[in-house]
């Protein structure tokens, strides 16, 4: 059986930096499930299977394509229910969606400001042309004028993760004693910044600094495996 | 049997206002549990069953003593397990406690310099001098300062819930397509500002909006009882 992961690069493919294909490479590990990583520039997403969307995570599995990291994730659930939960149950899986809003809406907002010029560096030359030209679009100015506020997103990264620090007086992983996707989520936005802009953004001991270490740590340090930027 | 929950109120007992205590009225009414509810005033906390909580929500259930909402809302899962569920799931029990620092972190932060004026005035006399020396102490400023700056409070509201209306793209409720203790967590917030300070922070059609409707109508409009400040 072919197990395809189609995750993101820059010219360097041993370094695949996008959140959203981070959480599904751990999930992945999480079901034990083998599988092969390819890597791809920006402006190939296109070319993927056909076509068969615009942006990656896309995961071919078997006879079955799949888009979109929350919908690989519950695929993955419903596709191979005697492996390792990533949901813990019903309730787990709705939660898990507010987990991602809280990711996406103040985690990856903040990290797009600390690491645009990073990322921007770290691509080849047509992809840059291309991220250049949609991000200052969607930021209204250039990466030169986003990365000159980096050091201030930098310190005030920290206090914007207090959810997390709160859920880690209680248990080990946001999904309780063990990991569940909802760490995953998480998780894929710092391996992003960590791979990308490798900012210090917390003390040693912060609680979320240790949880994300023992995040590195999981399924044979699958996520340690690249190296910090 | 004998169910009490001990809650908090100002001058008028009718209009109890603690986010905490509107989980748990939440919460039994979900596990279609009868009790009676008794507002006490902040000053007449510690003489509540011998002194056996500092704050409010407490819950007795027949010969059980329970302090603390999330608390409560496990013990009456263990308890009461045959009932509708609060959590889910363990998965759900964990991401709860994501909800819970979210809700606490982010929600109450912006209610509490919001409302503060507005509760200290709905408070009686020997209730108002306390409230006012622990909240000036806390916040490092008048309770007139904090309010000076309650509309820039209000214009930023709605901002800060992107989490919760990411969530709603997906489901009628954070707790999936009926209600969990997670719901409770985040309704309790936003009934403790309707209640003290009546502030308009959505328009009418927001997501967010429309789901605090929604928890307002359940169980017989428990949450609808108690008017709107």
């Amino acid at each position: 059986m072919t197990r395809i992961l189609y995750s993101l690069c820059g010219a360097d493919e041993s370094r695949p930096f996008s959140p959203h294909c981070w959480k599904v490479v751990q999930a992945l590990a999480h079901k034990q499930l083998d599988f092969t990583e390819r890597p791809m520039p920006f402006t190939e997403i296109p070319t993927i299977e056909g076509g068969f969307s615009k942006t990656v995570p896309i995961l071919r599995d078997g006879n079955e394509l799949i888009r979109d990291s929350f919908e690989i994730a519950l695929y993955l659930e419903q596709t191979y229910p005697d492996r390792p939960t990533l949901f813990g149950g019903e309730g787990g899986k709705a939660l898990a969606r507010f987990v991602e809003g809280f990711s996406q809406m103040v985690v990856h907002s903040a990290i797009a400001r600390i690491a645009v010029k990073d990322i921007h560096d770290m691509l080849g030359e047509k992809d840059q042309v291309d991220f250049r030209r949609s991000r200052e679009a969607l930021f209204g100015r250039t990466l030169e004028e986003i990365d000159a506020a980096r050091q201030a997103e930098i310190d005030g990264f920290a206090e914007k993760l207090k959810p997390i620090r709160h859920t880690l007086q209680y248990q080990d992983f946001i999904g309780g004693e063990t990991p569940l996707f909802a760490d995953y989520i998480l998780f894929g936005a710092l391996q992003w910044m960590r791979i990308t802009a490798g900012a210090k953004v917390f003390s040693e001991d912060d609680p979320v600094a240790l949880w994300f270490e023992r995040c590195l740590d999981l399924h044979n340090g699958i996520g340690r495996h690249v190296t910090a930027a």
